[in-house]
């Protein structure tokens, strides 16, 4: 009763040579993290459903993956939900948990269950896999790995200062150059709204004023309108029109707009202190742009908003974003922690690494050393080899039988080995080993009595 | 609204420390699969639900977690099917995936699915996370890692032998030194059955003997009569229950018992070529021993079966355990590969190194220096002090607020930090840094136009 098998859409195998790639990249960012004093924490891959339902807005709640109870779960639906058969009304009945849908809340139900033994600021990053039961599409996965940092118990703007340089940091070390870190405030756009007449609106502004990009300006206008914003409002608004500028030409212009709004300018004056700090510490190759018009996640976000663009020329959305949020742990019970955090798009900077030819070359090299297999006497001695080989550290391998000398090295070139070692009779006669330079096509031999002769020609 | 958040039964949170110690059992394991030439990959966490069901018996299929269908699902019940109101017919109806159970079965999937891509033999590793419904009690859980290495496409007795140098590197490399690599052969069970006459009782007798520890001689025997095996065959048996000896005496008992018994003489070949190959090769400091009584998921394996007991005077269940499986990917269609692998017991093996106190000492040492902040000034020095120190690699914060002292350095402690950096008004008019030594308690001062001194006493 064979089956073909396969696997459930929108989820991936990974193969040897992709790991390598995602681990390049999540060693590079666990790297930074640590040295930035964050500290890893893992929540379980379900939670509680009451801990998830309801803190994404409905369309989240639909894509939550809900795993169903154990034994025997239909006796615990009670008659008339049976006789109603309505989905939405068995599932809770019939669901008690459900898998992860993002790091943040399992991250706030964390710091809440746990805050008696967390020392405030508490910095963590957790690089884990969440899951969504979202249309599977190019790029869009159910399954996938989300790689955040966030503090929490500080409001020091300093947090804001090193998350920039995390972000430059992470990016200059996967020689990923030219990432622009797009910077904007919640308190910017409410100040807006607020000396446009529009206050009520900002949410209905900001979700416009976030499509400049796509639609242009005219098209902005055009749904400001249609939301019920007034025209002399969207006119005193026009200066976002502008192309963007420098920053300075950006805060001049701002100073200008927002100089009767105190939420606007505490916004503003938040923004500069972050500039001129990163100003004076200098970035390694990311570049930080003021950008008004970044909304993501308004309801969120309280102060900073960050997002990442790739490097001018890459087609690819955000590879990284985050923001400081006042009121996380709330949901929760525990209220007045202020916490900002960002996180890194790791699928898509995949993408851009291959794009751009940037992972290390010798990436999939999983095996540096394959002896051929003689015999068994010869395996003996090869085997002993491999021995010292792997206790020195080097990844080596012997074939596992004397099969025709074509078939193994047809095994070592598609395991991509750099170095093929031969023991034959001969060699085992003379106590040494033939080393085939599987690149350049030489060869060498070095004795038995002093394989590290060899190691130490490899590193 | 807020609610008390927990987690599910039998998952759980894991802190900075726990992930600490989980890493470095993790990373000692992983270096040892990779110079083994073992390569990783990676399955999605819920498969087809045909793909699991019926691959672990009728136990194992109520113990899988299986997830609730997205959308409208209960309209997809038939109606006489949801008349019925039976768990069991209405399940498969509402669910099409379900999650990971064991990292064997996605790997067979693996194997059959990607076969034209692979290079055989191949050798895989995998650490992932498996869900397994089972009532939840001390040391078990419901999320848990499995940790395996496996090669399919070799019937060479080699990769046994492999497969025990790597237990012995693996364990060796953690320090816990006197492991137990317990050995037997499916064979040589099948061959003692046949020799006293209880063929068709091969799994009833092996899995009395397998408690010959637990229950003694009189319950084993016990238990085989019961089971309708005759007394005049476990009379023949017996020398299976004396005290075990060496290897060499086993090995000779053993020879006069399997005389008659063709596959039981294979079987005793096959320990023999390991034994002797383990002997000319050497072991680290494990120690490997034949346990004709151990007899693991029989029906699985057709030939070596392994068990790692940990150190003697540690009480833990086996530690690691596999064996040789000569139709993994049958069942998906692929027929005649062999393989044989190994798994490492993740939480037993933490539990054990936190038993003997191995872990090193400054495991959850997650954070090198703190500097302290004095107020807007100092702290711009201390910031720019820790901008290097990190590009350095040094794991580096800064305090983000200029709380007071006392604070400060509890948050320190807390921590625990081995220097903490001081740059008051002072310093900062002499161009330092003063570095306390937070363990000895003295104090060093640096220059700050030369932090490498400091990063080189540091390393």
């Amino acid at each position: 009763m064979a089956q073909k098998p396969s696997i459930p859409k929108g989820t991936r195998d990974f193969n040897p040579s992709e790991i390598a790639k995602r681990n390049y990249i999540f060693d590079i960012i666990k790297k930074n993290f640590q040295t930035y004093g964050f500290q890893p924490i893992e929540t379980p891959s379900f939670e509680n459903s009451d801990t998830l339902l309801g803190k994404y807005g409905e369309e989240g709640d639909r894509l939550i993956f809900k795993i169903l109870n154990s034994g025997d779960f239909i006796s615990k639906v009670d008659d008339a939900t049976y006789a109603d058969k309505k989905s939405a009304s068995i599932a809770p009945r019939i669901t008690e948990k459900a898998l992860r849908y993002d790091l943040t809340v399992p991250f706030a139900r964390y710091v809440v269950m746990h805050q008696n033994e967390l020392d405030f600021p508490f910095k963590r990053y957790q690089i884990q896999p969440v899951w969504r039961a979202d249309r599977p599409q190019k790029g869009r996965f159910r399954e996938f790995f989300q790689c955040d940092a966030d503090v929490v118990g500080s409001d020091s703007l300093l947090q804001e200062v090193e998350l920039i340089q995390l972000y430059d940091a992470v990016f200059s070390e996967l020689k990923l150059e030219g990432a622009t870190i797009k910077m904007n405030n919640r308190k910017i756009l409410a100040g807006i709204a607020e000396v446009i007449g529009a206050k009520d609106l900002l949410i209905d502004f900001t979700v416009a004023l976030d499509k400049l990009d796509k639609i242009g300006e005219d098209g902005v206008k055009k749904e400001m309108l249609a939301k019920g914003i007034a025209e002399e409002a969207i006119e005193k608004a026009s200066p976002l029109f502008l192309p963007q500028g420098s920053n300075d030409e950006q805060l001049e212009r701002l100073d200008t707009l927002l100089k009767d709004s105190e939420e606007g300018k505490k916004g503003l004056e938040e923004l500069r202190f972050i500039l001129e700090t990163i100003a004076t510490l200098g970035l390694q190759s990311a570049k930080l742009a003021i950008d008004v018009t970044l909304a993501r996640g308004l309801n969120y976000y309280t102060g900073a908003i960050f997002e990442v663009a790739a490097p001018e020329g890459v087609k690819m959305g955000s590879i990284g974003g985050g923001g400081r949020y006042d009121d996380l742990t709330g949901i929760f019970g525990l209220k007045n922690v202020s916490g900002v955090g960002i996180s890194f798009g790791l699928d898509r900077i995949y993408l851009v690494l291959e794009d751009l030819d940037l992972f290390p070359e010798a990436i999939d090299q999983s095996l540096q050393v394959l002896c051929v297999n003689f015999g068994e006497k010869e395996a003996m001695a090869a085997l002993k080899l491999v021995c010292q080989l792997r206790k020195s550290g080097v990844k080596a391998d012997i074939y596992p039988s004397s099969a025709k000398m074509q078939k193994q090295m047809k095994y070592a070139n598609n395991r991509n080995v750099p170095y093929v070692i031969l023991i034959g009779e001969q060699e085992l006669s003379k106590n040494s080993f033939i080393v085939k330079n599987m690149k350049e096509g030489s060869q060498e031999e070095y004795s038995l009595t002093k394989v590290e002769d060899f190691v130490n020609h490899l590193s």
